[in-house]
Formats: C-alpha cells, sequence, structure tokens
C-alpha cells in the first residue's frame, strides 16, 4: 500500500486516535447516497490545529491523500476518499470556543454541530441560522457553501462564515478575515475556502456571524390546486418585499408521503411552509399580507402555526422529508439531486423537470427552498438496480441542464463533490480551468481531497 | 519604451481610442490624492468586451501593464500605472444592458456609475444600494469591494455582485457566477475577483442584486455631548435589532466645517445621521426606538427629516464632507484613512485615533459608516510638506495597527492599492503568500496592475 509509510508516521503521534479497523474504514466510506463504498486506509481523529498541521504535512511527504470529514451527511460523494488515503475526521474539534455577544459572532471549531451551537447559544439571544435539515458539522458547511430554508432571510454559510483558520497543503496555517464585519484588505480568502470542498486546505476554526433570536415567530402550511399557484405566489411574495424567514416548497407526492409516513391530513396537492420572523406585530402584519396573496392566488392556508410546538412539527415533518421518501420504498435508496434557477423561471424548471421524472417511471418527490429558486428531486430508485440508478442519473443531468438553460446552476447548496464533476465544464466553461489553476497553486501535489470539484492534471 | 511595440499594435486597432497625450495621460496618472503623479505611456478606451480581452492580449505578448481606471476616486493609489503601461479607461463601456425587474437584477457594463445605475431604474421601483458617496463606476466599486453608507443594511459590493464576466491576464474571457440567488458549483471566483483591484483580471460586465425601492423613509441627525454616547448608541441600537439603512458618525470637527462650509447651524459636537427604509409604519416605528435610545444615552435628535428634500440635504452635507473638509484649509490636501473593528472595539479605536491626531498636531476630523464599525480619519496635510505627509502617513500606520489590534482590518472598504501593500503581511501574515500564490497562477507574468495587492517575485 504506498501510503504505508504515512500510515507509520502518523501512528506514531496519534496512537489510537488513528483508527485503521474496517468497521471505522466503512463508517467513513459508505453513506446513505447512492455512491459506492470506498474506504480510506485509515482514519485519524484530530484534536488540535496542530496535530491537523502535523497530519496534513506528514502526509504531503508522502503523497498520501487526505480527505476531510465533517458529519458525512453530504450527497454528492464530497467525502469519499476516492482515491485512499487518510479520512480526517473532524469530529472530536468540537468545542465552540467564544460567543462574542455584543458582536454578533461565535467562534467554533469545525467539528460542532449547527443544532450543538445553537443549543449552546440558547441563553444568549442569538442564533446560527443557517440550516440544511441534517445535523451537519459547520466545517462541513463552509466546505460545502450550505444553506437551506432559512438562507431566503438570513443567507448561506458564504454570507456567515466571517473568518477562518485553515491548514494548507502543507502543513501551514493560515487566518483568514478579522472580528470586523466587512474588509477590502486584498483578495477575499475566507470566500475562496468557503465551498472549496476540503480540496484546498482543512478548515480548523470559524468565526460565525451570527443573528438576533426573533422576538415573534409566525408560520403556515397553505395547499395550492397546482403547483403554478404555489410557485406565483412565492414570486408575488418576493415582490412585496414581504420578508420571509422561511418559504419551503413541497409537491403533491410529499404531500402523500408525510401523510403516509407522519398520519398527518395534508390535503395530496403542492404546499408552501413558511415562516415569518419580527417583532410581535411585524410578524403578524407579515402574515397577514401574506394570507392575503395566497388567497389572491387561490390557495388555501389550513394552519396557522404560532405556538412553538406546532412550528416544531411543521419543520420536523420537512426535515423528515428525506427519511419518510425513502421509507416509502421499501428497499430503495435516493438519489436527491438539487438546482437553482432565478426566480422568474423557477414555474418552468419544476414543470419540466416533473413533467421528465413523470416519463422516466421513477417515482421522484419534488421540494426545495422557493424562495431562492433551489429545489431538488429525491429520485427514488431501488438499491443494485442498475437500470434505475442509469434513469436517475440521466434525470439529474437534464436537471442541471434545464437549470443552466434556464439561467441557473447545476447545484444551489448540495455542491459538486465527485457527484457533478462531469458538470462544471457544462457551468463554467473556461472559469472551470480558473479553478483548476487555483487548485493548483494551493495544492500542487494534489493531496487534498483529489478527484473532487475540479480536474486537474497531475 | 519597452511597450513601445504593443502601443504601436493597439493603435492598429484602436486608432483615435488609444491616447498618448500628456493631458490624457495626466488625467489618468494623477488624483486628488497625496500619491505622486505616474503618468501612464498612454490610455486605451475600449468600447467592447473584445476590445478589451485583444488590448490585454497584445500587452500579453510584450509584458506590457494593463491598469484598470474606473472613475479614478479610489484612495490608495489603485489605478495609478505605477510600474507604466496602459490605462485601460471603462468609461465608454457604460450601458445598462438588461434590467431583470422579476428576478431583481441589473446587468450592466463596466463604467456605468451608481448614480446612472440609479438614474435608469427609478421607475422600476428598484434600486442598486451601494453606495461609496464618490459618483464610482460599477467596475471599479467591484474591484475594491466598496461600501459605504448603505451597508449596514444591504451589504457591501460582496454581497450585491452575482456574477462576472471577467477577461483574464491572456485575453481569454470568462463568466463567473450565474442569475440564480446562490450556488455550490465549485470555488466563488466572483468572490474573488471582487476585491481584486484589477490585479486578475479585467471586469467587463457585472450582474447585480437590486433592492426594492423602500415604501417609506425616514431620517435624522442627532448629536451628543461627547462621541463615547454617540457610539454606544449605535450598539444599542444594532443589539435591539432595530434594522437601520443608515447610521454614520462625524466628529464635532466635522461638524464645525460642515457649519463654516454649508453655513448649517449643527451644534459642534459628535453626530449620528442615521436613516430607516421599510413600510410607513414600520419606518416610523423604528425611528421612534431609536429616538428612545438616543434619550437615553443623552442624544438630542433635533432635526427628523422626512421629506426627499430634507433628506437629500442630509446627505449631500454628508457626502460631501470630503471636499468640505479639503476646502477648511486653503492649500492642503487629504490623507483619507479608513479602518474596521468589531462594533464592540469601536469606541476604544475612535477614542485612541482623535488622541493620536491631537498629539500630532494635524488637523484629521473623523467620520464613518459606523454601523459597519468603519470609520475613516481625514488628515489634512499641506500640500508638497513633507514633513506633514510623513506625519500624516505614521498616523495612517498607527491607525492600521490599531485595527488590528482590536481584531479589525486596516482597509474596510477603500482598499490596499500601492498605499496600505506595505502592511498586507501585518494583517494576513502567511496568508498573504496564498493571496500571491493566486495571483502569480492566474497572472504568471504580472502583468495586470502591477505593484498593487501583492508582493510576487517576477
Ligand atoms: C436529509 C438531508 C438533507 C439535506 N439538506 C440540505 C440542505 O437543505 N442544504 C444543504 O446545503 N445541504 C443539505 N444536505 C447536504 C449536507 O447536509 C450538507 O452538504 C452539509 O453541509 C455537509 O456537512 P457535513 O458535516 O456532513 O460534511 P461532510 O459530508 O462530512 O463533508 C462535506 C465536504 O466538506 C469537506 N469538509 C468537511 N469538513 C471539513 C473541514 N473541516 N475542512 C475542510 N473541508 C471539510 C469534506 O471533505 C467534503 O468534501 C442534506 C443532506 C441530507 C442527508
Ligand atoms: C470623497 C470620496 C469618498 C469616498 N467614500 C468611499 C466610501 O464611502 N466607501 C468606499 O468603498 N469607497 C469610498 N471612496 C473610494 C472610491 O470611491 C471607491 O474605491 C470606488 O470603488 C472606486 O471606484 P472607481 O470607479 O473610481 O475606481 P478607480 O479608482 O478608477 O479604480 C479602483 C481600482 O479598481 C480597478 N478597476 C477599475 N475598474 C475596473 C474594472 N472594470 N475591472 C477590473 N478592475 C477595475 C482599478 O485598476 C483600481 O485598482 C471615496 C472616494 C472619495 C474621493
Amino acid at each position: 500500500m504506498p501510503n504505508e509509510q504515512a500510515l507509520a508516521e502518523l501512528q506514531s503521534f496519534l496512537g489510537d486516535r488513528l483508527a485503521r479497523s474496517k468497521s471505522e474504514r466503512t463508517q467513513h466510506g459508505v453513506n446513505e447516497t447512492w455512491f459506492p463504498p470506498t474506504l480510506p486506509d485509515a482514519v485519524a481523529y484530530p484534536q488540535t490545529t496542530e496535530e491537523v498541521s502535523r497530519i496534513v504535512a506528514t502526509c504531503a511527504r508522502s503523497g498520501c491523500p487526505v480527505v476531510a470529514w465533517g458529519t458525512g451527511t453530504s450527497l454528492e460523494g464530497h467525502a469519499l476518499a476516492i482515491a485512499g488515503g487518510i479520512s480526517l475526521d473532524m469530529g472530536r474539534m468540537n468545542r465552540v470556543l467564544e460567543v462574542r455577544a455584543e458582536d454578533m459572532q461565535a467562534v467554533v471549531q469545525p467539528g460542532v454541530t449547527r443544532e450543538a451551537l445553537n443549543t449552546e447559544l440558547r441563553a444568549t439571544g442569538l442564533m446560527f441560522p443557517v440550516d440544511p435539515g441534517a445535523n451537519a458539522s459547520l466545517g462541513g458547511m463552509a466546505a460545502t457553501r450550505a444553506s437551506g430554508t432559512t438562507t431566503v432571510r438570513y443567507g448561506t454559510m458564504r454570507d456567515n462564515v466571517m473568518a477562518l483558520e485553515v491548514v494548507l497543503a502543507d502543513g501551514r496555517v493560515i487566518r483568514t478575515g478579522t472580528q470586523a464585519r466587512k474588509s477590502s484588505a486584498g483578495y477575499d480568502l475566507t470566500g475562496l475556502f468557503v465551498g472549496s470542498e476540503g480540496t484546498l486546505g482543512i478548515i480548523t476554526e470559524l468565526t460565525l456571524r451570527l443573528h438576533g433570536q426573533p422576538e415573534a415567530i409566525s408560520a403556515a402550511v397553505c395547499a395550492f390546486d397546482d403547483f403554478e399557484a404555489a410557485v406565483a405566489t412565492v414570486i408575488a411574495t418576493i415582490q412585496m418585499g414581504i420578508p420571509m424567514a422561511r418559504i419551503e416548497f413541497v409537491d403533491e407526492t410529499t404531500a402523500a408521503i408525510f401523510n403516509a409516513q407522519n398520519g398527518t391530513q395534508l390535503p395530496e396537492k403542492p404546499h408552501l411552509m413558511v415562516e415569518f420572523h419580527g417583532s410581535e406585530s411585524s410578524a403578524a402584519d407579515d402574515a397577514r399580507r401574506f394570507g392575503e396573496v395566497v388567497a389572491d392566488m387561490g390557495g388555501a392556508h389550513f394552519d396557522w402555526a404560532t405556538t412553538t410546538e406546532n412550528r416544531n412539527r411543521l419543520w420536523a415533518m420537512r426535515h423528515g422529508a428525506y427519511p419518510a421518501c425513502i421509507a416509502s420504498r421499501p428497499g430503495c435508496m435516493g438519489l436527491v439531486t438539487d438546482i437553482c434557477v432565478p426566480i422568474s423561471r423557477l414555474a418552468e424548471a419544476v414543470r419540466e423537470t416533473r413533467e421528465d421524472i413523470a416519463k422516466s417511471g421513477i417515482s421522484g418527490p419534488i421540494l426545495g427552498h422557493v424562495g431562492d429558486g433551489n429545489f431538488h428531486a429525491i429520485l427514488l430508485i431501488e438499491r443494485d438496480n442498475a437500470e434505475e440508478l442509469k434513469t436517475a442519473k440521466a434525470l439529474a443531468r437534464r436537471m442541471a441542464e434545464r437549470a443552466l438553460r434556464l439561467g441557473g446552476t447545476i447545484t444551489g447548496e448540495h455542491g459538486v463533490g465527485a457527484g457533478k464533476k462531469d458538470l462544471m465544464t457544462m457551468e463554467h466553461g473556461e472559469a472551470w480551468d480558473v479553478m483548476a489553476r487555483i487548485k493548483r497553486a494551493l495544492d500542487p501535489d494534489g493531496i487534498l481531497n483529489p478527484g473532487k470539484v475540479v480536474e486537474v492534471a497531475q
């Protein structure tokens, strides 16, 4: 095994925090997506930045790949060690280092999950809003430029990461960004590492922007006769400037699955799930104005969830959509694919995607963060059915092509990983080569998460 | 002249749009800052992306520097051709190409100024909010990652540029970003070019995020007995979550200068100038809550400007601060310097800066976008007085050091240019070298705005 030398050296200072057992390698080589298992040679569990630096420097010397691992929830095979090497599990670097309430900032290690951070923040009146559904690590969320239900109001990881500590491909440690809210001091390295999927450096610390917990929240679910009316409602709400904190779309297939899995009684129609944050009066006012839009569009809102409990039920249902879909077809797995288009083209994008899925014979609920023009299809395919996998991949590819034709992007939030690398040139043309040049400049030997995001001739 | 070959070739296709007259070179080699004049060898006036591409490719072949020129209002010598070569004046690429009202986006050429864009948008109900005071070009604003009075609410250029067309150092044309509101498709090249000050590529087209014109606006000026009370008001307002659209600080020196220059009767005390955007009721509500904070802090608000005319007068005064300061000392010029610190350290940063300026014997009004923790000193020095220039530079350097000590940045919005390059290593350490590696990867021969932002061994 070519990485033996590196592994022996790592073992010498990590001891049993370098795991080589089949079971630990399997935990870091298999996930719920359709990607075939690929086990790393070993799993390292660093506890400090210095250790990360030493691990990377050691691996660099013998060209051993280093693939960071957050919580492994990414959906395009991002964290799989497809060229072998070390899976660098950041899970033990999971401390909230500082909360600077006055500046509305938190400094965290990369293994802190978003739920853990919000639990820690509860008493401060502050929150970290980016919410990809899964209880992902903040390092992984930064690395994939994650976003989610609240992005329409609070932005993506791009907007909420202020500063980073990063270990470079040669083991050097740098800091990007500052505690100031803005800066013009040179190239935006923080922005460059956010979304780089572990291919340019390992994030060992993040300074995050926090937001005030809203004084008041109102939320609702409403049903529409067709998805066009739902989308028209979204556009009108945006144009009226009603400040939504969340606005999620689920189609009739998803609604039917919710009912079957959760015992709910939603009409089996397209739905919007919305939330407003503000003062008591502004949240109520926003909700009232939204209700008028819904009525204009022929929708019926049948459930205003003003209590925390009802609201939590609402969002648990939305966040449970993925497992519910999987459970709806025994023995199946999901190929989850996401695209994002300009709002004005959303109806078109959803319509064509529905038609395409319908023709394919595969079941594929559609749902998404429609306030951003972002939606997903969960393509439900039988395990080990090569034919269905091929059909699903072709559907996903056509979704990406459609997104580009409509002025959008092949991935709104899930990222590139291994799964969408082949589509990158379609979106970026020559700019993809610029990305490769940056990769070569920062990681000349290609040891950081090789085979992802960019194509680099070695 | 080593660039003769390139100039002859350029002349062959640009004709009289390659200007070599002393007067045109002087216009592009002198500005109101303290930087000594440095004339380019020639000024090129491209009209299309293809021309920009051909100019850059031509210059690349003979190693002739290309320095983009927007409106020349940058304050750190950014646009000066300090290594000779071509000044690439983008002023004739000044068309608004498309306004996509439904998606709240505009596509513009880089020479469009922010005022021209807003004039064009007036009837659409939309606006482009980033406002650096000067009527700068949108290409220049993107290149410096500009921000300004409205950033506390609407963000900087980083937040409001969605996509770019860029001519690379070898003449190739790329597109970064899409019309979708977010994307995770690889490295954030848009973010990389924003703030790169013409050192990585020439911006030939921008897709900008627009915002709805507020239904209602309220604005006010209030005076405080000391600047600590003004700063405490800012912090309290942020913490109460009152959404300010602008909150500007001017010190007592600036107030005195306003009075002398504009015939106003402001008390000669520190002031805050604020603005709220929203619905009639929310803007009024925000203003009322702000008024309570001001009263708590012992401030007196004496002027609510609800009419457009009064508001325009208020902001004209603020935007006229720079010329007013210059005019206040005949024969002087201003060394304008900017830093940004976390809000919690703002009072400290302002206090120490005031004391330092007071000790220096130079007059230096302080003012700034305090909602972001960003402020400027306008150091008023006699023209051709080497001693005063030296004192002012030392003050500016100490401001930068202070910003770093307090967790901030050496420049919140003006950028690096030639003036702050020496300070970059202080802020970024090894990360400055990462910037240089990116520069080398994208512009290996160093023809794009050489001598700025990064240090590259040639
Ligand atoms: C049910 C479900 C719903 C989802 N919904 C959303 C959604 O709404 N929005 C969304 O954006 N995503 C969503 N995702 C995808 C996933 O949650 C995100 O991509 C998340 O950001 C991944 O975080 P992680 O900690 O699991 O990272 P991992 O999957 O462990 O890793 C992701 C990538 O980041 C790299 N990485 C991890 N940590 C670091 C580090 N410290 N330094 C450098 N690189 C690192 C890895 O190498 C890998 O390339 C969903 C996933 C599931 C299973
Ligand atoms: C009175 C006054 C007040 C100011 N207040 C503020 C403020 O509040 N906030 C703020 O941010 N700034 C402020 N500034 C600074 C200045 O207005 C900004 O830096 C502005 O963004 C510069 O734009 P410009 O078009 O004048 O660019 P220029 O000065 O012409 O160029 C600036 C830099 O951008 C590059 N560049 C220009 N066009 C392009 C292009 N198309 N492609 C690539 N590179 C390009 C140039 O090479 C140069 O490096 C102020 C300046 C003055 C004089």
